[in-house]
């Protein structure tokens, strides 16, 4: 009544090498594709244990275990007179109308519609490049000195702070948080309204999952900050530009009744990337506008730290009580981007409101790491850090001011300046900065391209953003030398083809 | 030709306590306070910086700075003649309408509708309690060996980590992910297709985001995983109770006709949290009618790594080759909770496809967690580490069968238990389970309610989910005497009514 041992299992020996478990793991595999493969047909009988293990050579034991595993699986019925195969759907071949083979296609219909906006951004250059904007001084953090912070904290919470946390984030970074933020920035907070978050991005994208629904209409500042876009078409966000001037957001009154906002993102203490100040009038006035429609606006602080000029200027968020504004900051630029660790600041009354489905959307995690960076602000060694790239940033503007003043030798304007850790230099409109910024790429430097920044870019959206925060001083002289050939090279050749076509 | 100065600015002495820095701080705010409050007139002049210093006995200097500080900003205007106060929108006082205030009630209109899916999804217990699901042995985790391992990643690696590195992940950890899966898993993927998350929870979501619109379909196992749900409220779906039996995800065949889904979410080499296996016939049918409806399947493999009778079962992932199969896994169970690590397999033609969409929506980072883990891997500590869990969850499972079989005095029937860090312990229909888990908490426990791992509670759905992962076996027989008292009294206190009512 032992069914004969199948020729498809005895083709080819099983590898003794690699010793018992092994053996286990390629009987069970042979049997599972030859029964998915249909070599052993559906409802077909498979010889006892002991039969197989004789005839492959090697134990009943192993011949039991893979025959317990494939009838766990549902490949094998075991039943009174012994094991059968199962009769399974067979899987096709091949499906050539799923979308899985139509991926590799841009049309896709099965792919999420807001893909289309969002790989409209262009992509950001990677690696070690100079000039790239958003980078701070990384061979300038004291490492060191962080590396001690974790271990510290890892010795004292050790393994109980192994499990989910709060959702929110360790308390004692949240009112780490709450304290520096309203002495450094004026910001109005209890530990309480503060969210720690996965950097800037997490705290904008939870902006938008928690006030808006799809389709509602989003200020954005045009030129502005890309990943607020980003963020914002992953939320099925209707995108408005505003554009800026140097007070900052500009927005004309027939637009609060024109196309109001659900939500206006903005930049006010350093608009990225023009370095306009938002003017104490528009903020004022943009809260007040706010208030009267119901909108709702995120106040990006991204690098409001780095001022060069005076002192910090405050933040929108402390300026009037009640106002519906929420403030998010992240740890990227004054500790480092790998970090991962931003923060977002609710208005009082939202933050009893939202205490639920954050707790719901978020599992806090990463605690080590909040702790040690608690203890890094409480310490002063924060403090003390913001102090040195202050200063350091502030020389590497004024020696990049020097650098593009006696080098570009192509006709320019520089924008802002008063602080952060780049400069924006417009170029004349016929010069087309994605090629100058293309070109830079393969020379090691990545500096953007302006009218990258901006959904509707206009016709002085033509220039270059230089970041100085990771690149030192003594580089600056041969780089920019080398970005002004480029941009010649690019006016010249617009210029002379303008002219053959007469319109020079 | 020098105004007066304004008594507004006299009326209380400024604190000279804490220093220059501070004197500057305080008269800014005193300054700006009284433009915002209209103490000091729009248009109005302001003394010159030599008159005031000397009225409040401060150096001109810092009267200079805070001047330059608030024209900067906005609230003063200087001029040929000196410096005017601006002309501001008033703050509102109060502008009750806007939903900041309103945001208190819960039918705010101005927040997004999904909080409403969101927020009525149970909170989870915090805390040190015992019995809670999903998490493991945090008191057993090599923290040292953790601690050594992360130290030399930052050592090694040093300051080159510290900027944004692959939006995708360390290369280094996706090929020791790959590798991984491929031998203990049976996943079939290179290490271009796994994408380094915060956890399963950002894998979810990310699945949601890249695949699906808003109001799609997508189909949950009932009762299933809550985060998954959450996820998939977030992102605006449609959502599907599917049933589960003995072989798991159980789907009627006119569903696909009826309400065919866009997004399906299962876990099934160990139903969440029923215990059951998917059967390899049901496995290749729902691959079989994804491929033709056009349906992602989203493979949840939360903790497949500790199978207590025989092998590990293998993953749908890996059972058909072109399978429309997102694979998705944590390392919070088999690591720990808070270092908030997952991933994401994504099926060849997609891995392509959505690099471009992926480096927008991600930003890298926890570069030296990655490294260390991916080292961690690599170097066996984490198979180590692995195996003497399984042996340990092995055992507490084996000794809360055995506390539940004699002490648990109610009528009950016991699930899954092939593996993993829970057993469910299903209670008769009329105890209600959600009174005896609240009763628990009071206790220090914190078992889940069966009903609500349901969207669709059915009369089966009534018992609790104990994990056993962090709770040692020596408590088991006193907590579940508590429980079994606390069981007995809802289910007591039921029938008594019950049989009160004439119905009993």
């Amino acid at each position: 009544m032992n069914p004969p041992v199948p020729q498809s299992l005895l083709d080819a020996p099983l590898s003794r090498e690699r010793g018992p478990a092994s053996l286990q793991r390629q009987l069970h595999d042979r049997l599972k594709q030859a029964i998915l493969g249909a070599r052993l047909a559906p409802g077909s009988r498979l010889p006892g244990s002991r039969a197989l293990a004789e005839a492959l050579s090697i134990s009943r034991n192993t011949v039991t275990a893979v025959y317990d595993l494939l009838a766990a699986e549902g490949y094998l019925l075991p039943d009174r007179r012994g094991t059968r195969v199962a009769a399974l759907t067979r899987p096709a071949r091949s499906a050539p109308r799923h979308p899985v083979q139509r991926a590799a296609s841009a049309a896709s219909p099965a792919l999420a519609r807001r893909l289309a906006a969002i790989q409209s951004e262009p992509a950001r250059a990677d690696g070690e490049v100079a000039l790239r904007p958003g980078v701070p001084a990384l061979a300038q953090f004291p490492l060191a000195e962080w590396r001690r912070a974790l271990d510290r904290a890892m010795g004292r919470a050790g393994s109980s702070a192994l499990g989910y946390g709060d959702p929110l984030g360790e308390p004692a970074l949240r009112h780490a948080i709450a304290r520096h933020l309203s002495v450094a920035r004026g910001v109005r907070c209890e530990a309480a309204q503060v969210v720690v978050t996965e950097g800037a991005m997490e705290a904008l994208a939870l902006c938008a999952r928690l006030l808006t629904n799809p389709g509602d209409t989003a200020w954005v500042e045009d030129p502005g900050y890309r990943g607020a876009r980003t963020a914002m078409h992953a939320a099925d966000l209707h995108l408005v530009p505003m554009r800026v001037d140097a007070e900052g957001l500009c927005v004309p009154t027939s637009d609060w009744t024109g196309r109001p906002p659900r939500l206006i993102y903005t930049t006010p203490s350093h608009q990225y990337p023009s370095g306009a100040v938002m003017s104490a009038a528009r903020r004022l006035e943009l809260i007040a506008n706010a208030q009267r429609h119901g909108a709702w606006i995120i106040e990006d602080d991204y690098d409001s730290e780095f001022r060069h000029a005076g002192d910090p200027i405050g933040a929108m968020q402390g300026l009037v009580a009640q106002a519906p504004v929420l403030y998010v900051g992240t740890f990227s630029k004054t500790m480092f981007p790998s970090l991962r660790l931003g923060f977002l600041v609710l208005p009082e009354a939202l933050a009893t409101r939202l205490q639920a489905p954050l707790g719901q959307l978020l599992r806090g995690g990463h605690r080590h790491e909040q702790l040690a960076l608690g203890d890094f602000i409480e310490s002063g060694a924060f403090g003390r850090h913001l102090g040195r790239m202050r200063r350091l940033y502030r020389e590497r503007q004024v020696a990049l001011r020097e650098a593009l003043s006696h080098h570009l030798r192509v006709p320019h304007a520089i924008d802002g300046g008063q602080g952060g850790m780049h400069l924006t230099v417009r170029l004349p409109s016929n010069d087309p900065d994605t090629r100058v910024a293309a070109a830079a790429l393969r020379h090691g430097m990545a500096p953007a391209a302006l009218s990258s920044f901006a959904l509707q870019p206009a016709a002085e959206d033509n220039g270059l953003v230089l970041g100085y925060g990771n690149t030192s001083a003594e580089r600056f002289e041969p780089l920019v030398r080398k970005l002004s050939q480029l941009a010649r090279a690019a006016y010249t050749g617009v210029r002379s083809r303008s002219s053959g076509a007469g319109s020079g």
